[in-house]
């Protein structure tokens, strides 16, 4: 693959944007507004301490499971994905897998990044891999690679990264004491705080958290004080999000379990049964979900994945590692109680939902309809199309199905979820998407061609909504 | 939004209607055919009382709850949807949501209600608004905007209503007396007739329904004896339809438990288990069917709907005021065995299959497919998309699905489902999205370009197999 | 329908084609591969007698449930499909559904296998059916027709037909020792060697095993025995594949039921319980898969059919006539803790997954993902859409997905699953629908205009990737 087809044909500026109208909408409305990141894993000590990364395979390959899948799928063995080849060893592997991942996000994603950040135009393969790896890596080693410099240069204005309650998050109050002027701030991910599955874990867990909090945990009333003080805490870092993942939301009668008796069991190491487990992840996410309500939060749940299949892989890699998948858990019934469990004490936040599986699209698009009560504009909100989902096929069905049972005016738009410091192209790919669908739809008539209220909405999506619902 | 834009290029006479056959389809061959509605809410005593509405908020925003959730979501008070608000002030504050709907089938609608109705060629927004509001409501107070004149105004046909067993018929009485050349007919829809998770409320309908019968219900037996006379009843007015909302169908062994016990116990007032009720519901539906049997009915069943799900607003409003939303209910082995069940004795009426959740579209799809048994053309249906799904994705998902999966040409097509007397162009919708659908296969070489065969099929979709499957 | 018009727009020689780049793709990549049908259900007794078929309704009807669905849809009499009728008037009765059959894949197959295999370029419909009826049977009757030439003259390098392990094969033994040139090779489908459901039937069936292997099977661990006897049986003639139709699959702990004592009370004649009949499943399934592992096969999964939902057309008729449909059941959990297990002990053979519902194809495109383990490339694959999602639609949405949640590059593509002789164009329309996706992408800018590499990934696709897969 040449350069000369790449750049008269592949990835031109009006890439994605399929007619006249939304080469209008994008360029003209969309591209150049800044970028907030309402949520993803970026390490904020990368950030605080304005991390170099000594070379390419450092900041593109060392984390990302989307591409480790894509090169175990091909057949390479995992030396030289998560083992100990070398850096370039690694990065010729990619280079190699690359031209298979067409028509996979990975290949858009990194001929964007390349070209984005690196103002590289030739495609990656093996024979442009070494070249490829000299240019970005010389590039790296220079301030303006510095991973400030990197949020700059993509023009982040927002960064909320994903912390545990029991995080001191001593780099958020770094980055706040500096003023940095991409604000990083702090969310609230409290997955581990009901985490009671495996007792041991937890008590470690608890321990931690009790010393962060400097409160004795005894009863599970002590947990809820502990959970209260570290909210209040990250109010104080900025925190403005909770964030939570969870295979499926669950709903009991208030006292089907005595809550005091179930933390006594797992104080004591005993095991508790799958509905106990469940009672107390649904009991403690329902208190913190009334702590985010008086805090003015916004609470996100990201339902339906199905985590660590590959138990051998676990063992040897840990989570996260590209061994998670799209689960098809039943979501209607139980989120809509949960829901209106807060609803009906006039105790629910405003609402992210994101679902995994694309064929529950419709139930959180019409979900968020039940419970937006006239409050604020948007208050309920289906999530962008998230993990697997974030690519052109899984945006358009997101962005079809919001517009189609609900109000794609008020959608708040895209957000990384990444843990790469290159994924921000991918705020770049979701608005050409947007504008692509916008564009046609005014190109078939199905709406009518007023440039300025439609490049309102769309920069409504893309800045002004989120901007307005979180009031950073 | 100027009134220019929306005549050269929005809702023109080919909207929709992206290809030449297309056009030659929808003009020549679809356009004019009458309207059968053979399931809509439309409120037959306004019909029989031939209702003038006193302005364009009576008739379009008072029963409409598609537009409440728009309204709420983008924010808008209580006050101003179903509230105290004066129904100018409502009709401003619609005027204001219509141009945050873009996508959402409201757009569409709204507009091609004003076009058809009114002859307003205009965009509602809040500039349009009030001369909107004037004309609209000028004309409503002429007699060729009265109910029965509206109806005629869209060549509608037939109408069956959704009637309650207990319901007295007496409009549709009136109706049928007058002769009123739209025929307007009742819909058997017995779901109070199982609705024991309430066992008061339900003593109550036991009551009315006992009274209306003519008939002392104090055994199991009585219930069905008079459910039966009404049935007898609703034939002698006309109707030849039942329906039924169902979150999913239930089945289970015949003796599973002791129909008349559990009867005894609701009549006691005693609380049923969830299998208790989810029994009698199973075993109402099958003798109801077998009675739809005999009179040669066709029975629709509406699965999926996930309802009330708001407990506050509930209260506040009562139901159908838009807190329901898309279900993930298992539907596949239940269905297939109640249909079994009933096909097993012969006793399997007609049936129309509607699904709220579109990921279960090939479930239904060939759901129909094991109990077409060759006796009729098109005995069992997959019904058009239903409610949420009544915009262009769900509609051309459900032709899609039928197409691939069973036979088009077999399709009865189209109804409102519609409390507003304002909803006929709903038709014309599905109309153009199915022409627009087979002219394309046409223009891309996936079908012959046979306008005399395809002109037939669309026609039979739009009108005749309708006609030839209920003969009204 | 003219003759005219089908050689003019429809099924033109660059049908399905609806762009340039995916003509060349297609013509000169895609359409000259041999076919590898590594799934199908052609009766082998057909090719080790070259049986000729007597006319066109045999070769064509008389096994077809896809065309009886259709038949009984329109309303024709069981007499014409499966009764007594003759052949021409059944015949006659198929010419006249065809046309009804507008939009459903039997349209497409229909005109293709008339084409591809007959020559006939006119439209099969009434008038034209008593021509073509006498044409393809004088054909039919011509050594140019018999099965092993049909085979040679579509290019057919490998068909994998479905056998029990009580089957004796000596069809395939006599097809192996004539070296007919096609390759006809056996796969190991042992669905009633877990058929426990049925303790009389499943009794007789130990009889047929137990003979055939030679073994007395009076205990499970018999059972197991038998079983690997007729694998290494099925090794020696040839065989790579193992097959297995489940509705799901389960997951059980090891002892969660004492399997003897299960396979004693089979024995006795006495039911058992839902549960023990899904742990008897799961228990042999598991044994079977390793040693599948064992012998370097690949598994097969085809899961979600829901069958044999209409009891009175079973009686009539038996299995596989047309009256089941897709399922809705649940997959993800069960099905990763399944290959879980096999992967834990490393004993996880190739595996394709197949599903029968497209609302799971981003399940199964993502649980693919899980367990390629870079072994070797695409070990776990996403099995080309199935059965009902045989056509255009469905196969876009597999591919797509696919594409979007793993690697399209590494597919090994299409098989006909069919019982007929005339389906091989099957083939050609996937390569159309696969060369019209890729082209469609360069088209539009999201792919580069790389000729080379991208009819590289299309004749893998097509072809390379299953010869390396498999090495029959």
């Amino acid at each position: 693959m040449s350069e000369a087809l790449l750049n008269t044909s592949f990835l031109t500026e009006d890439f994605l944007l399929q007619n006249e109208f939304a080469k209008i909408l994008y360029h003209d409305y969309a591209k150049n507004l800044p970028i907030i990141d309402y949520h993803c894993h970026l390490p904020q000590r990368d950030i605080a301490r304005n991390r170099q990364f000594e070379n390419v395979s450092q900041i593109w390959l060392a984390g990302d499971h989307y591409k480790w899948r894509a090169m175990r799928t091909l057949g390479i063995n995992e030396k030289y994905i998560t083992g100990n080849a070398s850096d370039k060893d690694k990065f010729e592997k990619w280079a190699y897998t690359v031209p298979y991942t067409v028509r996979n996000p990975l290949y858009h994603w990194t001929h964007l990044e390349l070209q984005r950040y690196f103002g590289i135009n030739q495609l990656l393969n093996p024979d442009s891999a070494s070249a490829i790896y000299n240019v970005c890596t010389e590039k790296l080693n220079t301030p303006e690679y510095s991973t400030r410099a990197l949020l700059k240069k993509m023009n982040v204005q927002v960064v909320c990264t994903t912390d545990d309650p029991a995080d001191s998050l001593e780099d958020h109050l770094q980055l706040k004491q500096e003023n940095f002027e991409t604000k990083i701030l702090p969310t609230f991910r409290p997955d581990k705080a009901y985490a009671v599955e495996n007792p041991a874990a937890y008590l470690t867990y608890l321990g931690q958290l009790s010393s962060v909090a400097n409160v004795e945990i005894n009863r599970y009333a002590d947990l809820l004080k502990a959970l209260e003080k570290r909210i209040e805490f990250f109010v104080s870092v900025g925190c403005k999000l909770a964030d939570h993942g969870l295979e499926q939301l669950y709903h009991f009668t208030a006292n089907a379990f005595d809550i005091e008796a179930l933390f006594k069991k797992v104080k004591k190491l005993e095991a508790l049964s799958a509905d106990e487990i469940r009672f107390f992840k649904y009991k403690t996410l329902l208190e913190l979900c009334r702590l985010y309500h008086k805090q003015g939060w916004t609470q996100q749940f990201h339902l339906g994945a199905l985590r660590n299949t590959n138990e051998r892989m676990l063992r040897e890699l840990g989570p996260d590692t590209g061994f998670d998948s799209i689960g098809d858990f039943s979501q209607g019934v139980a989120l809509s109680r949960f829901l209106n469990e807060l609803d009906s004490t006039n105790q629910l936040a405003k609402t992210i939902l994101y679902n995994l599986n694309p064929a529950d699209n419709e139930v959180m698009g019409t979900m968020i309809g039940n419970f937006n009560d006239g409050s604020s504009k948007g208050k309920i909100q289906f999530g962008s199309a998230w993990w697997f989902l974030d690519q052109k096929d899984g945006m358009e069905k997101q962005i079809n199905a919001l517009s189609n049972l609900g109000l794609l005016s008020c959608f708040i738009g895209m957000l990384t979820d990444s843990r790469s410091f290159l994924s921000y192209p991918r705020h770049e790919y979701f608005r050409r998407i947007l504008c692509n669908l916008i564009g046609r739809d005014v190109e078939n008539g199905e709406l009518p061609k007023d440039e300025k209220w439609l490049g309102k909405i769309v920069s409504d999506i893309c800045h002004y909504n989120a901007k307005e619902y979180f009031k950073f």
